[in-house]
């Protein structure tokens, strides 16, 4: 099924103990296209400036990303900074110059609105607001940030009303709901609107709340990590992507995105920017899912 | 098979968000061999003051441990003090009188010296070891702390090369192993010497390494920690206390000890002290086992 992202493409300046890249391929969407590509084609609604490159458009293309949604205007791109140490969990940032990204407000091309799946990356939650005026029908997943947690609250809580499923981080989660519990915290945020909440909890996996389930697993278990950025998009765009290819979200399908957010992700840490998972084919894919159902097996 | 647990028993003061309470029993044996008594008969060898009570001793009788190598000496029983908030992921140490258990060197009776499983509470490393010369055959499985990691590291590296089986949570392997990634030092920990390694994460599961398997699970989701205090001793319990029963130690019997090292763990922090593993039966475990399969199936 059709399969729409509308969110942030970047320049990342990121330094890990690993090493330091400057100026390369990242954003939310960026990531969550790229990992939702593995199961099916994507639509990409975003905004870049003049000096996006060539090779990055074409990088997207080779993917299966339709660009149609792309706007080019005139300035720099969104750009990011950050570095990560010790246990890698969190980002320091260093710079933010959001650039073209200013004021942005997506239009859905008319070819896009019949999206069976939209996955609102995170922005200002009146800008994902207004991405779902233009989507109707779809099954709508909804990312955010601390930023916009602290900053607009009552924007935030408006638009959790509308979408499908929440996807975010444990810290997003527990300030979301208001409960140090991420157990509570769960529940607490399925009342806030949403019909299912996954929680990506990093090295310590996810969860996942239904209505009438609960689901945990934990992470694909990695040696060595080099730069966390784009975990958790790639992973919702594994989670999504995987939803969309099966078209029905369901207890099973559910378990089954999990798994794949999960393992995607785990391509994703395992270099710099989009370089492991351009460098992957759905069968790597399909391998880590099988040693990660045999690591997880029932007794 | 027969099980024998050789640590300390204390008289803890505990402060949590919940409440505080004090000299409550407690010591990383007695959570051990409460939480292990669900499987099984267990042998106990400590040491305790003349201050211990009689109601505590009727307890641990009454969960079918064995006090035959409880020893009774002169003075108080070793006691701790601690406090926990925020995530109440960790412990603060307030206070540690060790009375008693100073310089205390375990003599394990006739009748216990061929026990199946032997489980090593922290404690001094030379002092595990020699409970290592009393039980030969058995298989050995090791608990130890931050103290001795830094503080007797030669011991301990030599202790490990004796037992079968390293429990310990996430800051000690890390420290053990020397590396912060986890999943690189569940790999060096075996190296050490230990067949087996489980590694406890608190809420976030334990992992668990073979010679040539790994295995990972989430921890039993709980709205309400009333109090942490041995979550981890009565893990092993659990964990131990269901490879007792099983009789063997394989991939299989590991995977069902795991999970039921978690179910245990998850019923003694709902409350203090031994008051909620005190209130529960066999079912119950059974009954969260059910549950745990259920959130953690495969799709």
């Amino acid at each position: 099924m059709s399969l729409l992202a509308v969110g942030a493409l970047a320049y990342d300046t990121v330094e890990t103990p690993s090493g330091r890249v400057e100026d390369i391929l990242g954003g939310a969407a960026t990531y969550f296209a790229v990992g939702a590509s593995f199961f099916g084609p994507v639509r990409l609604v975003g905004v870049v400036g003049e000096d996006f490159k060539h090779e990055h458009r074409k990088l997207l293309e080779e993917c299966g990303v339709d660009l149609t949604g792309l706007d080019v205007r005139p300035g720099k791109t969104f750009r990011w900074a950050g570095r990560y140490a010790g246990d890698m969990n969190v980002a320091e940032t260093m710079a933010t110059h959001l650039n073209v990204l200013d004021g942005y407000q997506p239009a859905v091309p008319a070819a896009f609105r019949k999206s069976s799946f939209v996955f609102l990356a995170n922005a200002p939650p009146r800008t994902q607001a207004h991405v779902l005026d233009q989507v109707p029908g779809a099954f709508t997943v909804l990312d955010t940030m601390n930023y916009w947690i602290q900053e607009t609250w009552d924007d935030l809580n408006e638009v959790l009303k509308r979408v499908d499923m929440l996807v975010c981080n444990d810290a997003e989660a527990r300030a979301i709901a208001e409960d140090h519990s991420l157990i509570r915290a769960g529940r607490k945020l399925l009342a806030k609107g949403p019909k299912v909440v996954v929680v990506k909890k990093g090295e310590h996996g996810a969860f996942l709340w239904g209505r009438d389930f609960f689901h945990a697993i934990p992470a694909y278990p990695l040696e060595h990590v080099v730069d966390p950025t784009g975990a958790g998009d790639s992973f919702a765009g594994g989670l999504v992507g995987s939803l969309a290819a099966e078209g029905k979200v369901d207890e099973r399908s559910l378990r089954r995105a999990m798994i794949m957010g999960a393992i995607v992700a785990s391509f994703t840490v395992e270099d710099f920017s989009l370089r492991r998972l351009r460098a992957i084919t759905r069968a790597d894919l399909d391998a880590r899912y099988r040693e990660f159902l045999a690591f997880t097996a029932h007794p």
